[in-house]
């Protein structure tokens, strides 16, 4: 006997979009994906999109609830959700979910809002990661403290049980790629930026991060510099500049790291990084897989609803 | 009676290419400018370039010699011109030039080198800005200490009398660029960005770089929350990251600056931010005009070899 889904979740992002089909006891029946991200779609596009990458799934064949997280719900998306203010109870999120339409289709879509910190001078925005932090909260209930988030904008976020109480964005990931494809520093990570130095630029560029942070404007010129003048290759250097981004972000956030076990939620090759990096802090990490709390944040916040 | 100009005093950098025709009295005679930058040109293109650029210039009939500084002595340049190590002397400028070969032409051109730092961990580079510190220099021969040089890659640098001791690179200018046209803020400076807001975010963005120089990449993504947020307009955003970034490049070097005033060579509407900037720090700032303190080094380079 097939199980069919009774609802889809749906992690809409930037680059991405992920399905997953959940049957009445919780379990995945299907999994779909296609890079229909956000920033690829105008708004008309996102009902076909989500149609298209559902077309022939195991669903009930009556109506069927789509409960949608990430970028999808920002102004640019497929329709605004507003965001919740910090402090944010993350049970709430679905209370905040809006509906977009979808005229003659049996799927009821609802989009979850992002969480936001209007505090002028410390203003932030969030979407996706609220919901991973809900899958967190879940995942470990007994949890609080700080969690990080590395990606493309790092978040940092102080979490008490499913409060988010205060977090910080650093556009680590984008920096990196940014300065490696744009900046004057392509010239230094021409080549093969996998090979055996990467490792060893990474160490010193987090050690140059950490001590400091204050002077990334000045580290990042030292990528360029040290190929000229000691013969770094390109493996070293992209090494160097991930180690020094990574440093300066961290080096940024040690009032945050107190004596507990960092949760970090993310890709795993990058979090093994960050892993690398914290231990010289003296922070301990544990790993979370993003999908996962993904996953199980989109069935808390419909669980919450009810 | 007119004037010839027994040598040319040229400035190559990345971007332009400037020409001066100096006679036998010191005075400039003709400047020509194109916008054949280094950045523009092949390495057989240099001769031809500066062949096109003097055609018809008021020179002897002779021989002239063509004293070049900046970046056509770079590895990618025309001919790279070996640096001079910290501490450098700059009346050796001259000394250290190599001449690239233009045969059946009457110029006899000489690129002089950059410097260099090759302390490990602290490696930089120059070309062009050597000159002007010479330059410097001779406009004002009393003159030690720091010296901040505003631009794509900001210099800092520390001078006793004709020596540099040490020097830094702060990448404001080019980061300004980078994430202005290709990061997620270009969404949020999207429209005039030379509004009556401009001024206002400078300011902000200075006292928020200032306040916390290790958090760069943190302040950068408050860019574009302030946008979402707070309904930041372009020109408020374009001065507040441009404030960001200045603030932090001076907020690294505030163990620099001590109680004496701080020459600016650059630009001089950049040059203006940084003193309003500085006047944050407790800094007095003196405006050199770069122009002139370029042309007073290719000069002085010339003497000091005789």
């Amino acid at each position: 006997m097939t199980t069919r889904a009774e609802w889809v979740a749906v992690d809409w992002g930037t680059s991405n979009l992920r399905a997953w089909g959940i049957d009445a006891s919780g379990n995945t029946v299907f999994t779909r994906s296609s890079p229909k991200g956000m920033g690829k779609l105008t708004r008309e596009e996102f009902p076909g999109a989500l149609t298209e990458l559902l077309e022939g799934a195991e669903t009930g064949s009556g109506a069927v609830d789509v409960l949608i997280c990430g970028m999808a719900g920002a102004r640019q998306g497929w329709l605004e959700a507003p965001y919740l203010d910090t402090p944010a109870d993350l049970r709430g999120l679905f209370a905040g979910a809006v509906r977009p339409e979808m005229p003659g289709s049996r799927y009821l879509p609802a989009i979850l809002p992002g969480v936001c910190q209007k505090t002028i001078g410390a203003e932030n925005v969030m979407r996706g990661e609220e919901t991973q932090l809900l899958g967190l909260h879940v995942l470990m209930p007994e949890f609080s403290g700080v969690v990080c988030m590395p990606g493309t904008h790092s978040k940092w976020a102080a979490l008490e049980a499913a409060r988010i109480t205060r977090f910080a964005t650093a556009m680590t990931g984008e920096m990196y790629e940014v300065l490696r494809t744009h900046s004057v520093l392509r010239h230094s990570l021409a080549g093969d930026l996998d090979g055996p130095g990467r490792a060893e630029g990474f160490d010193a560029g987090v050690d140059a991060g950490l001590a400091r942070p204050d002077n990334l404007l000045g580290l990042l010129f030292s990528v360029r510099a040290g190929s000229l003048l000691s013969n770094r290759q390109p493996d070293w250097c992209a090494g160097y500049l991930s180690g020094l981004l990574i440093g300066c972000e961290i080096g940024a956030h040690r009032d945050w790291i107190g004596d507990a076990e960092v949760p970090l939620i993310g890709a795993s090759a990058l979090c093994a990084l960050y892993v690398k990096a914290l231990a010289k802090v003296g922070a301990k990490a544990r790993l979370i897989d993003a999908t996962e709390a993904v996953l199980a944040g989109l069935k808390a916040a419909r669980q919450f609803a009810v």
